[in-house]
Order: structure tokens, then C-alpha cells, then sequence
């Protein structure tokens, strides 16, 4: 599981600093988590290829979370994208983009399909046969959700060489790789653990923008591998967060110590703040694994 | 008069290229043309004064044209601006803005004002006592304006040691400036051009972009002192300019030689290019007072 951070800073664009956006690679798949302006220049920057993106999962209409969305949707179809896309946000986000697309006679030549989401609830919004992304509710000032992205659990490994062992054959190797127990041609029953090994845990991955304080999302969260949660800003702002509907580094903490996550990310900082060590400070002392996100940067977990 | 070029290339923003917005500074106001996505940090990145943008033109909708006008209007809200502001463009417009303002539950607290275009006509679309500012109809995919900046004709310099021999009283000098004649007590008229210098010559400035070559154009920008003409293509896609109503380097100096323009800014590159010199060796051909436009360049005229 990847993460590349297009961008972690609230508010604006501004000439070092980029608004929230992140790819996702988890089994294989490429997912686009909320697209502020300038978006494409920094999947171009960073070497992401464009159209192995086939799903956008927009968290809220606040401008550094989307703007850049109509740019990447229009940009996608003069490189003669065929792939279709799905765009995941909520109701309206097809209005705003349906409009600017009939507006300029530009409509995609390849399928533009909208995923639009109303509920307060947790629900599933993608699934195949490796991956299911859910919602995560969240409290902003306005209509909110984050994602949470889970990989299925995978098939086992195959013990190979116990399975010649046994001189098992082949057409029977899936069978075993989905747990099943082998029944050999004397009768004799050869339970799965003696042909297999454990595979992989699967991986999950919790993307929180923007949300006050809200210890309602640690059920769907808890035990993620990662937590990426917004501390726009440090405690000596947690008036002002609390009126604004965004976090401290220290509340996220808590979040991540309540869900029992095992790292916690941080980002959709202020620009207020000269440096963003101080966030890192901050939270630790709630829950030490605690990484800072940063525009550029590729987490691999 | 100064032109700071922040994006002069076609259809998407890139690493190194940013899609159309330049900043004209004409009889010190500043006037910003078309707005595609990345403006606000190349504003930045220019040090250009964000307030001092009062006035915003946009040619049409297609997105390297306008995609960044949200994002520029949310920051200059951001930044708490007072000063109303005015945007010029097509029907259509004001509802793209609008739609996302209300889905974001972020209306300006400063006054947003919208002059929405439809006519086929060149019509003056802005006025004050230094500058006037007209439509240039272009013919492009969907409804475009170019636009004329003109500067007014100044007031006429006064010849103080001139004044000073006559005796004249300080009360009359804006007559004078106005271009009258001064009669003396003992009746004797003075001649204003006695009185006064010539005025440096109004500047002018016409930006068309985007458009298939029209010579409609020419008895519109006859005789200005700049035109940025796009020029998307060279000679050698001539065919292809024609189809997707560009134009090439060679069309945009047979319209500046037709005009009998000052200077031809070419501009609108499609990146398909890897130099932009040969657009200016084509246009030389035709019209030598050529110059190329780049991102982050600032030309005084």
C-alpha cells in the first residue's frame, strides 16, 4: 500500500504549498482522494500516470478539496482517455461539473459517471473483488465524508512444496488457496494449515477531511493500519478550530489512540504555521506513531 | 503600460506551462485577461498585488481559459478582500460561480459582481476617466471575446516656464491642461499649444484569443500599440488550426500587418512544440515587430 501525498494544506494554493489531494495504491489500484486546484500538475510532477486513475473520491465541495477536478476531468479527455471514470462526492458535485463541461461543448468521449452521496450514515460506495471503500461520516461546516479503503482478506499461500508432497494436483491448487481442507484418493483428510501459509494481512487505509473533533468515525476506523486525519491546526488554536469545524494535531491523536489505529498521519495544515514539526510535537504526546504528510512525499505501508 | 504574462499556453496546465492569464497594467489599473487553472499561484509567484485586481475578463469557457476564476475568487475572500469585483465574460459565467459558491456555502463577503456577454457586436463593456475597455468578437468553438484596452487621451502638459512669463493665475492651468486658449486681461489670446506640450499618446493593448483567422478583426484593432494574437499552431498544421478554429504564428502577423499594429505578442503554444522560437521566425516573415510571450515575462510598452 502506497500513498503519495499530491498535496496537505489548507485553504489556498499558494507557490510551495498545494491543497488537499492523494493517490492511493492499495492491491494494485489506483485511487484519487479529493482534488484541489493544481491537481493534475502534481500527479504530472510526481509521475503518476493518468490513466490508471479510474476512480475520484471527492470528500466535500470546499474549493481546496475539488477545484481541481474539472481541470483533471477535461485534461483526461485531450489525452483521448478510454478507461471510464467514477467520481464519488456529494450531491451537487455533478451539477457543478455537468454545467462547466456543457458550457464549453466539451463533454468527455469516454464514460463520466457520478457517484453521489447524501447519507449520514457509513456506507459501502465501491467494492470489487479485492477492494471495498466505505464512507466515513464526518462534522464540517459543510456536508462531509471521508473514506475508509479496505483490502479484502487474500487467498493463502500455496506450501508448495507440501502440496507434492501429497502429490496433489494442480486443478485442486485453488481450492487450497481459498482454505479449503484436501480430501487424497485413500480417504485420508489433509487439513489446510498443513498446505498453506498465511498470507498477507490485508491493508486498510482511513482518509479524514475536514472534520471537528467528532469520536463518532473511531468505531468505523478502528484498527486501520493507517489514519490519515486533518490537524488544520495546533492547540493553541482549538477555539478557533472547534468554531471553524476542523482539528488539533492533539485531537487527531486522540482519534488515533481511541481506534487504536497503528500510524496516525497528519495534514490539511494551516499556512499560518511557519514550520509543521510543532504538529508532529503536539500529537505525539497523545500517540507516538505519528507521521507528518507533506506535498511530494510517497508513503509505502 | 505593462503586460505580465502568467500562463501562454494551450488547453492544460503542465509543470512547466500554465495555461492563459496575464495582468494588464494600463494608466494604473490593473486589469486581469482570462484565468485558467493556476492563476492564483502564478499571481503569486509574479508578485502581483491580489487586491489590486478589481476588474477580471474572461474570453470564453473553455477550461485553460477559466478554470482557476473559482479558486481565485475563494482566495480573495480568504484573504478578506473589501473592493467589489467584476468579472466580464460569457453568459454562463455567473452561474458556474454561483453554483459552486452555493454548494460551499461560501458566498464573498466583499461585493461580486458579474457583466455577462452575448452580443456579436464589439461594445464597450467598461469605462472610467483613464481607460475604456471594448469587446473583440473572435470566432472560436463556442462564443469568445477578445478585448481592447485603450488608455483615454491625456490631458495636455503644462509649459510652466510659458505660464510663469504670462502671469497666468494658478486657477486656469486645468483649463489649459483641457486644451484651451487663455485670454490675458489686456485681451490678448494665447494660444494653447504656447502653453501647453503634447501629452505622451494614449496606449492601447488588444488581446485575441482564442480564434480561427478573421479578418473581421482588423478594423477593430487598427493601429494598437500590442496585439497578443494566439498563434496555437505553425504553418505546418495549418489544416489542423483551421479545424479546431486556431490560429497558426504566420495567420496571427498577417492580421498584425492588415491592422497596422505597433508590436504582435504571439502566444497560445500548443505544447505539442518543443521551442516556441520557429513561431516567431514564421510570423518575421510576414510582420517583423514580433515578439514571443512566455510565462512569467513582464513587458513594458
Amino acid at each position: 500500500m502506497n500513498l503519495t501525498i499530491l498535496g496537505c494544506y489548507a485553504a489556498t494554493p499558494r507557490t510551495f504549498t498545494n491543497p488537499t489531494s492523494q493517490v492511493l495504491e492499495i492491491s494494485n489500484r489506483l485511487f484519487l482522494i479529493d482534488c484541489g486546484e493544481g491537481t493534475q500538475v502534481q500527479l504530472r510532477k510526481n509521475k503518476v500516470k493518468f490513466s490508471a486513475i479510474n476512480h475520484i473520491f471527492i470528500s466535500h465541495l470546499h474549493g481546496d478539496h475539488f477545484y481541481g477536478l474539472i481541470g483533471l476531468i477535461s485534461t483526461f479527455n485531450l489525452l483521448n482517455r478510454n478507461n471510464p471514470l467514477t467520481v464519488y462526492g456529494p450531491v451537487g458535485v455533478k451539477e457543478i461539473i455537468k454545467l462547466q463541461l456543457k458550457l464549453s461543448n466539451s463533454w468527455p468521449q469516454y464514460e463520466l459517471n457520478f457517484v453521489e452521496l447524501s447519507s449520514n450514515q457509513s456506507e459501502v460506495v465501491f467494492e470489487d473483488d479485492k477492494v471495498i471503500v466505505k464512507t466515513i461520516p464526518l462534522k464540517h461546516r459543510i456536508y462531509t465524508n471521508g473514506y475508509l479503503f479496505q483490502e479484502k482478506p487474500k487467498e493463502r499461500k500455496l506450501n508448495v512444496a507440501a502440496v507434492q508432497e501429497y502429490q496433489i494436483e494442480t486443478c485442486y491448487y485453488q481450492n487450497i488457496k481459498n482454505g479449503k481442507d484436501i480430501t487424497l484418493d485413500n480417504g485420508k483428510i489433509i487439513p489446510n494449515e498443513l498446505l498453506t501459509f498465511d498470507p498477507p494481512a490485508p491493508k486498510s487505509y482511513a482518509f479524514c477531511s475536514d472534520t471537528v473533533y467528532n469520536e463518532d468515525i473511531v468505531e468505523i476506523i478502528n484498527g486501520v493500519d493507517v489514519l490519515y486525519h486533518e490537524s488544520t491546526f495546533l492547540e493553541s488554536e482549538e477555539v478557533l478550530a472547534e468554531k471553524t469545524m476542523h482539528s488539533t494535531a492533539k485531537q487527531a491523536a486522540k482519534i488515533a489512540k481511541q481506534a487504536n489505529v497503528k500510524q496516525l498521519l497528519l495534514g490539511h495544515y494551516s499556512t499560518r504555521y511557519e514550520s509543521i514539526e510543532s504538529f508532529k510535537d503536539e500529537a505525539q504526546t497523545i500517540f507516538e506513531q505519528t507521521q507528518l504528510s507533506n506535498d511530494g512525499v510517497t508513503f509505502q505501508f
